[in-house]
């Protein structure tokens, strides 16, 4: 039996994934991997869509399995006969493989609001836990040969000569985003993120050092497109997810700011993030953090001396977000009207206010997909699809204000404030004034 | 617009979880239910299925949901329409509704294996969460009146006069049940929780004090016990997941044993245990637990002094199960011989060895399902499905013995202890002597 | 209990389909209803996708499902109040029920060829069946009332006074078409038509003799017009499909050119078609007519003496679509040669060449969908989704010109014209000359 | 490249069927091939479960493609390395791919039916059509070897000599099986049906002349057996379906009866059916044949001269099944006392009763599964799975008299008769005597 199956995993978007070979299973099984199991895939999003409490973890894994399945179906179709033929070289599968894998391993918890905050950089900590010796990633690469962490990592930071490989692990249409948005629309519920992820991965082509995808794939290859954007405007760019990143970010603020202010919060509790708050910290540092770690402190916070950490921890842990509405160009000018009677209500604006614009390209010109004709001449997919064509290049999104939900509310002493607050508001919309 | 929706929450296995009431929607944004989201549904079992990070907070949500639909059901077709007619009371309603939101209110951090340790009980928290006017739920239930938080905690102790209520919350075929069969299905992702609910739902119906079925119903309700029966054989029982949760157990175990002895692990870790540990704790200090808390403990634990708790703490928080191997009444006497190894080897069999019997009655004849024919005849499903038929009252299920998977490994020291050990094993049976 | 269901159909897209009312029953057991079991919901296009053999008797049930749970919430959210409040009166829903069931029984064999050919029309014919008193279906609609057939063939041309009835029938989002789109969807096998059926169900609103869509549901309403889009494009478009249809126009053109040139086929065969081919056909004659007959016809043509009708029969029974290429304002000047090179291979062009365009605007501005904000304003579709924006009144299509696929081989007598053929084309498409 | 593909077909089961070798798409292409898709897979089925209008064509093309993915992963993974090994021998491929699109060639007009009145059997016919020169499929198959056709005919008659090639194609678990019972669920709209192929597909093992599956694949075996067990009771041997098909013998019966007796029925309607009739057809005659045809006939002869066709003919083609009660050994008895008051009505006995037991192993110990374990010991499936030891040898099923529906009412001139007979029924059985 040649094919040795080393392990089987049930996974619910894939079916199974199956490991076939030891030294992605002894990477599973390090500590740094199995570290992700306790962050969250989609952050704060499991506050709006209850079920997205997947963990990268299992998203790593998904990439993984998506860029198995290429590979295989690379390997068995598509294999170089001679130099280059622009076909697919097999001795590249386990790099490609260890990349797809470990491609999320330096991701943190709640990563997105906390880079933001103390200038960590998920990508390059993941070359880092790759290349570190101290890690166990990176004793078991080293079991392949000793060039191999640094090979892997090279893919991550998009320097390995061969373009196929980085393009399966980051592209347009690569095993991360594919992996992603099944996933995310599977554990929110939404239908949008589905799409025809085997007719895609059939239309896969290796061709003169790129991957393009077989002409017949275009409708699959157009749905994906429109599954992405829709994806995004649903569920990744919600405004409650917006405003509930947004407090967690004033409240990792405030901590930092008292931090400097040598205000400190209960010692104990910010312990692990001394070393961030000290800007002073290295990867086993970063590796004791996770979403469940901050939980606990934030947890224990509602309690703290300080009212507005106390508040704001209560409110992420306790769920009251923020609520926003939109404005434009001209009603921007309304903004400080709003933020005046949010004042005198008696909240502090620079903890309990912000704005935030969510826009995106549905598909942009500058890295189109390209597919290839029976002749193989190549075509982009904006000149096959009308809708494509119809979206290309067409910027959308909205601008969004946040603030505390007790504004809405007029049945206490600032009963005056809030009624003239609630006068700039119109079905969700800041007044143009 | 009298049915007026105060919110819609997206959810993966129902499309859409719809509260009408606003009861309903303060208690779900009471901290004690919130606090659900930090309890998995399934404890250690996404050690195994690792799509199974879903929360008892869902799960709430999903059971409200279902018995949502039946009070509708039942609302729109079986009104009583006259004392002792035996058909649906809709005042009924709201005390349902809140019963099956609160069912699982007072689960803990990893319930069933702490409740073990800690002698707490989860159904008796809830009761007390529900009924104690510290809480934010009972806050809220006593604005519908002041004796509705003790009906609704007589439903969930199952004293409640009206049976029919009781039986939508807990019976053979429940709100409960149904939700976490499909739920956990969803999450895991296999085929066998999935039934037919919608099919169920509508061949409820109230008679005579007692929740039946239609007889046209039968095909979807024997598929239910099915389905009911393979997860309990394939998810629940699972032996990798008895195995962590024996982890667990054991790591838990040694906390105790030496906080007894006054061996303490470093104090801040285990504060919030303190009260447990002491023998002595209220509802506050069970409500600040959680799975996240306990987990972030266990984390740093890795680094204790005393290296049972610092290796337990890794097996459970860096998944490294323990392994294990079925025995029966003819090899039990082997386990000894089992046992000697291991301890050979130098692990204390006390915290690195155990035994576990996981049986189920698929289908038991003390609490059947009753149909109701056209003639308002009543039957029992073992008299119409050969299939249960067949398997009522049968036992089944396996008895297993742990141990550290080192045993099976045979490249070092203790060679001779691990090959004898491995003599006594074959194909996962522990060899009658 | 006060609602008595009839009868319960299984089906594969809604679950059930629940028959409450005794008039409903009867209609769907009326010979002519169940006639729709032997006419194919699309016709031809099972050649393509093999898993479409679905009926318009299950496509009639499907849309009589949804204007059921529109009904019932309606009824149950909706229902009118006072003259004028533009809410639901609760007197439509049996007509309403009805108009659903019934809107396709004038359907007849491969509706929209044989139409063009004979100039029959099956929106007409659908009210003659309702309001023919030979008809079954005319007698049991008659025991509503004397009135009730006209009433129901009214909302069919859009004649009835209330226009929520007539929009719930025939609107850009009727349940006519949300039952195929999803209905044809699963049963080709694709994904693209799946939108949340559920979600836009209740988002419905009766306002102001109009239909509209609350604002929570835009995303499942954009969602349902990019899916009806892609159907377009992918399903009802594909050329392979037009060929079939050009194949079977071709076949009953040279069917009444014969008959015409009294060159009669075997007369039994064209027996039920003899009152079309005369020009002189009755309800009665229509009815006798269903896909199964003409392919039975068909089948024994396919030994007939003429040998284009035996030809054409052989293509259309035994699948031998016709190729095709695109052309477009610059090529299609090279439409006369390559008809001449078909012309020298010994093909008579008027039924072996055809061209055909199909055009659709994805969602146009002429019917737009209304939304309704909090404060009852309304508001357009295009207004509010970006997407749709892009797409409103683009036209997308293409141009494509029929040809036996014999002119593709290159391997007999005809080699030179063949040749000549195929130097116009290129990638599937006519070169512009 | 290749692995070239020939041509893909969309597919709502599998996603997509891949034609890979040229003679296969040949096959598909003839017009014996194509006359499938005018035989329901489930012939009657479609009036109980209206979705159920799926062809014989697709169920054989869904055959190939689990025949294809099997020999596919044979030839990776199991590939015969040296005579005697047991493994997988390449080379039978083809023949294995040709049997399991064939495999059903020889089904005729509603099979099951047709071949008890007329002595047909579609096994020998689909050997014939295989080897008779005159067909179109012989004529492509000889393009392989001369004598392949008679290769592919003895897999189905189970005299190949490969025993594995026999299994994949007719076993307890073989190609034809799966894909029924997953494209009967799909196209019926149930749930039971629903296994998980991907499992079972990746547990199959060549070993030792036979196909055995490897233990860890036991559940998802142990769930496909219940599957099937569950469609049986429900879909096969649903009672409307044994009616219909009753009617159906009943009705073909009468044909075979007036002709016999020189009373013939219009003649060209019996045309295709005469060389049956007179018992003397060759493979052409058969060919003819499909539902539709027989459909068509059955329509017109609703306006038979012979009252008990007409009859007959109306109840088959307008759905107006008999209704049915469930007898026992001790009811029997009753038996001819409600065929009496049915003949006292005026109903000939002979062609409006009849009685029909449906009994099934749900699995038998005469063909177990076979298991292999990781030391290559093999297990019985009945040893392992608790749920199948309780039903092995379990023979579960009905006994069921069929009679008009009319004799339920009770509205009319045999009001005393249809009342003395319903004395007999309760609740859908015969009374015991």
């Amino acid at each position: 039996m040649n094919n040795h199956i080393e392990k089987v995993f049930r996974d619910p978007v894939h079916g199974y994934i199956s490991v076939n070979h030891p030294i992605i299973l002894k990477l599973i099984n390090t500590k740094e991997f199995q570290r992700l199991r306790r962050i969250k895939q989609l952050g704060v999003t499991s506050e709006v869509f209850h079920g997205a409490e997947h963990s990268r973890f299992e998203h790593s894994l998904g990439t993984y399995e998506i860029a198995r399945k290429i590979c295989d179906y690379f390997s068995n179709n598509f294999r170089t006969q001679s130099t280059n033929d622009g076909l697919w070289d097999n001795n590249e599968c386990l790099v490609t493989l260890c990349a797809a894998l470990l491609h999320d391993v330096g991701h943190g918890a709640y990563s997105h609001t906390f880079e933001h905050l103390f200038n960590t950089n998920h990508e390059k900590i993941t070359c880092q836990i790759i290349t570190n010796p101290t890690t166990e990633i990176n004793q078991v690469l080293k079991q392949v040969s000793l060039d191999f962490p640094q090979k892997v990592a090279s893919v991550i930071n998009h320097t390995y000569p061969n373009k196929q490989v980085i393009q399966i692990i980051s592209s347009q249409i690569d095993a991360d985003r594919m992996d992603y948005l099944l996933r995310d629309a599977y554990f929110t519920g939404v239908n949008y993120g589905r799409f025809d992820l085997n007719r895609i991965l059939e239309s896969m082509r290796p061709f003169n050092n790129q991957i393009v995808f077989d002409i017949s794939g275009m409708h699959a290859v157009e749905d994906y497109v429109l599954s992405r954007f829709q994806m995004y405007q649903q569920i990744y760019f919600h405004p409650t997810t917006s405003s509930m990143e947004i407090i967690l970010s004033k409240l990792l603020q405030r901590i930092k700011d008292n931090f400097k202010n040598n205000k400190p919060i209960d010692n104990s509790l910010v312990k692990p993030l001394e070393p961030f708050l000290n800007e002073n910290w290295n990867i086993k540092d970063y590796l004791k953090l996770d979403d469940q770690l901050l939980n606990s402190c934030f947890n224990l916070m509602t309690n703290d001396n300080d009212p507005i950490i106390a508040d704001l921890a209560d409110r992420f842990i306790n769920r009251k977000p923020f609520k926003s509405v939109i404005y434009n160009d001209k009603s921007i000018n309304n903004l400080d009207k709003l933020k005046k009677q949010i004042q005198k209500v008696g909240y502090d604006i620079n903890f309990y206010t912000d704005t935030n614009d969510t826009f995106d390209y549905p598909y942009s010109q500058d890295n189109e997909i390209t597919f290839i004709n029976k002749d193989h001449s190549t075509v982009k997919l904006s000149k096959l699809s009308k809708l494509i064509t119809a979206i290309i290049n067409q910027k959308v999104g909205e601008k969004r204000f946040f603030f505390p939900k007790e504004l809405l509310s007029n049945d206490d002493l600032f009963k005056q404030e809030k009624n003239l607050f609630n006068t700039y508001i119109k079905n969700g919309h800041i007044l143009e004034s």
